[in-house]
């Protein structure tokens, strides 16, 4: 199972220990810059929506089963299935954020606490309501 | 960037013709299997969680762009990353389950519209707000 990059992260943050934990901590605008072979596929992004960026987390640790939530170690160990750490056996990055300008295949999005040059590898719209699909 | 399974679907569902087009659209039960290896990963997940599980869906076609929403040709064909379409250029489905059960690591599932055999690649807690995390 091979991912291919379809774009990638540009971004002021470039360490981890910099990054806030979850986009809406903080977290600066920054770009995702796409190739231009998928530009189709950003056909109908606007300013204003709302998407879900899977991004390849490529400065985490694969081989990591149990975390410190947030990294506090009061709280223990936990599975890391039941946490958000980057660390985990296929780093995929979840990442909900706000698309403020569109520039053909370059998007400015706020809440992104992806490390700079992170690969992008899909974009999902947030799902509405049954009602709204 | 390379993806490992680190479990597999058991469901009903066989053919996508067969299957919803989201989980909430009337799934039916599923269990999700997972490699002794990541058991550890597991830990802490019980019946009643509400998780979001990571699959690559393994009959996708890979060098789609614009598709109809919803199979719908009304709709006119759109970008693929505005949509939930499997076809992509990186098939990663995003799935809300809600757990039923857990039998060390196998967990029975609610709300999943993956077909069988559909290899797992991550699991991650649904993100609740600021102050719960």
């Amino acid at each position: 199972m091979d991912l291919v990059a379809i774009g990638t992260v540009e971004s002021p943050l470039t360490d981890r220990a910099g990054a806030p934990k979850q986009g809406d901590e903080g977290a600066p605008e920054a770009w995702l810059v796409f190739a231009e072979r998928v530009a189709d596929g950003l056909d109908g992004i606007a300013a204003g929506d709302e998407l879900l960026v899977l991004t390849w987390l490529d400065r985490a640790a694969r081989d990591v089963l149990k975390v410190y939530p947030r990294g506090d170690p009061a709280r223990g160990e936990h599975g890391v299935f039941t946490t958000r750490s980057p660390d985990r056996p296929n780093p995929i990055g979840l990442h909900r954020v706000r698309v403020l300008d569109v520039d053909g295949t370059r998007l400015r999005v706020a809440n992104l606490e992806a490390l700079d040059g992170t690969p992008v590898v899909d974009v999902k719209p947030v799902l509405g309501g049954i009602d709204e699909r």
